[in-house]
């Protein structure tokens, strides 16, 4: 069984043209999985539709105890780029489970988005990575302790 | 660095009106890489464009031939998914490199395809697992000795 | 009220993996014109699913019945575009309606699909345009009777 | 030969993950029209890049001039939906083309956009109806002078 946690974040925005702006949507999570036929046991849940920046400590405290009370141990959690380094080290201390964290650049309702291909290679992180907690994005494997993004770049680096 | 072999496939085909019909073209792979932002360095060389069910013992070989011979030690090969399997036992020799096996159920030009999921499930498969042959397909990794094509539920299951 | 009749042809053909064939579907303009929030008011009837090579004289005569039998005086009529001129050459005897055939080079389940550009074209026609039969595509309004099919341009033209 | 000239709305509208804002980008015309074989002799001239709720008296003025100094006779105006009436009646009174107004309210960067959908049936606009000026929107052509956009309802209707 894969635990997949949704938090918001830009993968998860969709357009609103009544505010001309974007707003966080409903996972995309569900249709993703189900498009791409992923037979793995799975539970989607959706924690908090927040941006990342607006993530407080009560918020990241909320995922760490969901991720902890899990009795799965292969964890998703799909979370905005801004602050995903910032959540990975507050799990950190969840010592057996494998738990990854990924996004997307451009969101899931984006004919060119990175939201697919970064939740198949996640999904493939969360069941081949020995126990620990890890970034997932631009098609590498990142420890949260030594990694950062890169904002001008639209993507993460090793710090 | 992972050396990526594409072979032809599903995943490769588009389509031609002139004819009706769909047809294998040119790897979808290098366009996928980009748009989703790859950074971990890699090589994209197309063997051949053939549907999988065309394969002839001397393209196996070829395909076998240009593994074994690369310098990476991570290997990923696109392929049809009717004969994945096949060719996953021709490449199960090649013991000193992880090397993973996928393809798409539908093609890449495809709205709702599962190609870019699949092609970043397997990235990370090819980072992450031990040395050894694999196939990724519907959102998990298979050991090609011990799975097969379920064509009527369109994925792969555990023979 | 927009009568519009569905007859098959590429935009209506969907990937069948199966039997890695391309299959003629159900068609996609109902979710087109859902999609693009179409308020004036339509009906869509499919009146059959067949490659337009593979239509009969029978075929076209029911098509013919169909829009001569409708109360609407606005017919959008989607076809294979290989037969195209020859139905709307059957359906010139209707002289009290504005009825406007198009079709699809690719299908609409493509990412670049020309589905949705001709549909949302060949509405404006249907509402434009005096009581006539009209060829749509390629983003020009054809007469049936001086123009044909360029299958290696992908276009009609003007014979 | 259509004069089709550009001026920024949602229809423009491309994903900055750096400052995760939505910002007017280069115009997808000249993309949807290729894509879409879109033979008939045109122009595309980007006169500027704004949300309409920006644009100035002057702007529209400057719209008002390119389009009264075009020596085509069919135009098309690409344009923000909030403020499209307003621009539409400041055309009112060049009087020997045929001026269609349209725009998106979902980028055409979108996967489930109705750019392409709505360009289509401008296109044809531009090439049926009489002299005058005309908002294209939801499927639909309307008279400037009588009409509003719905804001909740994601569409335009008669005043």
């Amino acid at each position: 069984m894969i635990d997949i946690f949704t938090t918001g974040g830009t993968i998860d925005k969709i357009y609103f043209d009544a505010l001309s702006e974007y707003h966080i949507g409903p996972t995309p999570l569900p249709d993703i999985l189900a498009e791409n036929n992923v037979y793995v046991p799975h539970r989607v849940t959706q924690l908090m539709r927040k941006d990342s920046l607006e993530l407080t400590d009560d918020d990241r405290q909320a995922i760490h105890d969901a991720v902890a009370a899990s009795d799965a141990d292969k964890i998703l959690v799909t979370h905005g780029t801004d602050t995903m380094v910032q959540t990975a080290m507050v799990l950190a201390d969840i010592t057996d489970k494998t738990i990854v964290l990924t996004g997307a650049m451009q969101p899931a309702t984006l004919r060119n988005s990175d939201a697919e291909f970064n939740v198949g290679f996640a999904l493939a992180a969360t069941q081949t990575l020995p126990h620990g907690v890890y970034i997932a994005m631009n098609g590498e494997v990142f420890d949260p302790a030594t990694t950062k993004k890169d904002r001008d770049a639209h993507r993460f680096i090793r710090a």
